[in-house]
């Protein structure tokens, strides 16, 4: 399995080139990209500013020596490369798994292109099987909680290995949503989008260019 | 002025009752209302609890011995009382002058009553002329500000006595739109709910039963 994920990893990097701002996913698949383009940043003098999407990512691009910005700083992202828990055949997709979900989103939405790197067991008819992860605000979870709960989202707290409530990197919640299929992405987005302490979830719907995907059979490309 | 908002805040007070949850808003016209409700507590045995919507309305809940819960602690919340920025005839609003709206909202979407107690000048044909408070995640806040404003949004991002960006409660920073007039409220509000990085704003959109107006004439209600 780690050897797909860093075979896509690897190509994925062939689509940087020196003069991008890229921006670095998270995740066991990212993390391949993002250790490639330090080797290519060392090694080969590529010339690229990184913009990281959760300060895992951003200790590990720091420690290979790949220059970093924030979001805030650049004009926009040239390019995103990212993991993915669930892509089907629309391009659409859920991530969040990572608990990294809010800047992944934020990054994906300043990018001029989005490519997501996963391998071929992510690939889904509809999306929904992998639990569907909402960030929340604390004050108020157990409320969304019941809500859920009643809408028959079967609705799941994360917690941490302490067995805490996970707290992610802008310190809120997550909420599972164990819904095994999801019919229609762009209402359950929509629904989610105007739920009041709901800071955002894990339907990336319309944001990816490009999918790269890791089979036993070698890399696939497909393009949106 | 203050004489005003300390009778509507006074007048919110008789639709307390013993046995009651109720929403305690923020900003200096519900001080009023809560005030008056701990002198109840204090001197008529008013039996109630308490769930506040910002530090400040705790502490000062707190002070007057009203018994208090969060809003996770609690099934749900009978009558809440706020005060408004802006409403228009209705009964939707503008609020967050005061940078409480997310746990104000958070409040409000689980109360099955909603009064605001505001002063005469608070009532508009069109809402938009106070600026539009939404509540946003640090990390992509320059990207907002540059999105909101092609869209002439005209943003500003708000600034505290010390002339810092302003955290709110839940460390947010607050963008204030400067529309003067809002056509369509419910347009804005989606658009605002399902843009990345946007944790809440100040539209309150059919939320409100009840409002109780301060006049030079004496105190109105009106009835959703």
């Amino acid at each position: 399995m780690d050897e797909l994920k860093r075979k896509v990893g690897i190509e994925a990097a062939k689509f940087v080139e020196s003069d991008m701002v890229v921006g670095l996913g998270t995740g066991s698949t990212a993390k391949f990209f993002v250790e490639e383009l330090g080797r290519r940043v060392k090694e080969e003098g590529l010339d690229i500013i990184g913009v990281t999407t959760s300060h895992v990512t951003h200790e590990l691009a720091k420690s290979l020596g790949i220059p970093l910005r924030s979001i805030d700083d650049v004009e926009y992202v040239d390019l995103t490369v990212d993991g993915a828990d669930e892509v089907d055949s629309n391009f659409n997709g859920i991530k969040g798994g990572g608990a990294a979900l809010l800047m992944e989103k934020i990054v994906a939405s300043y990018s001029k292109k989005c490519l997501w790197i996963v391998d071929e067991n992510k690939l889904v008819d509809k999306l929904g099987k992998f639990p569907l992860p909402v960030e929340v605000i604390p004050y108020g979870h157990d409320q969304l909680l019941r809500k859920f709960g009643e809408l028959d989202l079967n609705p799941k707290i994360r917690l941490n290995m302490d067995g805490e409530f996970l707290l992610t990197d802008t310190g809120h919640y997550i909420i599972d949503l164990f819904l095994e299929e999801i019919p229609n992405p762009h209402e359950l987005a929509a629904f989610l989008d105007s739920t009041v302490g709901v800071v955002e979830h894990g339907l990336f719907i319309g944001m990816i260019d490009k999918v790269i995907i890791g089979t036993k059979e070698g890399v696939k490309i497909l393009e949106a």
